[in-house]
């Protein structure tokens, strides 16, 4: 599909892109540019890549399809280092979870005749770094795509089958679409997840090793999220901050309505409440994004 | 260890035990109430129990020991229902989620010659009902046991070994410490589970189909305990009241900082947020209350 893939940062997406990729062939050669000294070792290693840089300009040289796996606040640096040694017409990529600031980013540095063509894949775990990167990590997930409105057709299109060929269903939708949408089924969801257990850990010293004791009543679910990369959402919310500030403040006002309705006693319109919101999840198993298993069948 | 056991309610908690029961044969004699005639007829068809009744009162009578696995919001009409055809001696306890308003309730009852002692399995999967029970659900779970000022140290002893042969660990404390604990690992998390779920799906009617396709960022771990039981969380909050108004004043402080650290672009605050939550995952896992496997092990 691609003569020459090179990826820009290797951890839990871009070692698993990698693994993919070497599986199923994908590409004649691909590179890899990581900063890190123990991620190049670990990638030669394991001989997960024969052309492993530690310098970022080196490994997009001659590059038809390039795809930027590091995080958002590293974009400035690693686009204007490489802007000068790109191939014409080379696809550019990334899988960053902000999509509009990024192509912001872009059009500043002016580079003529490439291919921009931002995408993000909905896939990952609480894990990161090179070894938690797994082969399947995007099968049946969904990837967004979001094209500048100027843009080459043909190499949309190049762009989905490389998804489709890693296992993602592919939606393609503008940047500013992709930010409301992901301001609230991705980082409300981080920033809620991080502020409860930072309560539940905080409020009283002495309670702690209750709370890890009992945790399986609820607790225990926000920690996985809340044990996500802490660089990769600081970017995130710094990114996203106008989307993430308006569901913030939405969801404290339905905080608020909340607790009135325990201050009033109000069995009916807690009932109401809670009622609403138990359809959901139906609908996102219904709809393949996760297991009917009760307690998402994990043993323990 | 027990003559005649009497289970007051069956749904997924009161069935569980029933079926562990069963297995272990640990009593003599088990009887069952459930006012619905769908769980009458579900516990005669599977042949789970051979004493089903629909009057409580004949649930109880004869019986050395009594668990209440009902809502909440029913433990005032049981309790008055059986208080005058108890055994002497006779061990009372219930399953229920908050632990301090049920004291109150039995202690107005004035009902003297019994133990009243609560019990607090911390176990349970978003399903309710019969069908839904297992019996292996207590297993490796906690079970907190409440004993009153006043109570007697043999049937405090019963009640432990009762949980124990459920395979349960057990741990002793007083009403007021269960449920200052519990508002924090386990009612504030599910007040704020289905806050953010409402969130959102209510901000933009228009996005909801997107919502639940990209689910997978995030918001689906939320939306397991936000399709909990309605009825059994509106009586939680409501019995538990003080507690989660105190705990939800600390998270909207929380969450109030955390956008004032958005706004000031303030990268080193948010950095140390994040990192401060990661740790709490990895002490949950290793007091054997979560799975190591990323994603929970769920396959989807």
């Amino acid at each position: 599909m691609f003569k020459h893939i090179s990826i820009i940062g290797c951890g839990l997406i871009g070692s698993s892109i990698l693994r993919s990729l070497n599986k199923k062939k994908l590409a004649e050669k691909i590179s890899v540019f990581d900063k890190s000294k123990n991620v190049q070792s670990f990638l030669n290693k394991e001989g997960l890549c024969e052309n492993v840089y530690d310098e970022v300009v080196k490994s997009v040289k001659g590059a038809d399809f390039i795809i930027i796996c590091a995080p958002l606040s590293s974009y400035k640096e690693i686009t204007s280092s490489i802007k000068d040694n790109l191939n014409k017409d080379v696809i550019l990529t990334d899988t960053g979870s902000v999509k509009k600031e990024i192509d912001t980013t872009i059009n500043n540095l002016n580079i003529k005749d490439i291919s921009w063509i931002g995408s993000h894949p909905i896939a990952g775990t609480e894990e990161s770094g090179p070894a938690s990167g797994v082969v399947d990590l995007f099968r049946d997930r969904w990837s967004i795509l979001t094209p500048p409105t100027k843009h080459n057709e043909e190499h949309l299109k190049k762009l989905r089958v490389f998804w489709e060929s890693l296992g993602s269903k592919v939606k393609i939708m503008t940047s500013e679409e992709h930010d409301q949408i992901l301001s609230l089924t991705s980082h409300l969801p981080h920033a809620i997840a991080y502020n409860l257990v930072r309560t539940a850990i905080n409020t009283n010293e002495s309670f702690r090793e209750e709370i890890i004791k009992y945790s399986a009543g609820g607790l225990r679910d926000f920690t996985r999220i809340a044990s996500s990369d802490p660089l990769m959402w600081k970017d995130i919310f710094l990114d996203n901050s106008e989307n993430i500030l308006k569901v913030l403040n939405t969801f404290s006002l339905n905080i608020e309505e909340f607790k009135k309705a325990i201050k009033d006693k109000n069995e009916i319109k807690l009932l109401n409440f809670f009622k609403s919101t138990k359809n959901i999840r139906k609908e996102i198993i219904k709809a393949g994004q996760d297991t009917d298993k009760p307690d998402f069948g994990r043993k323990k």
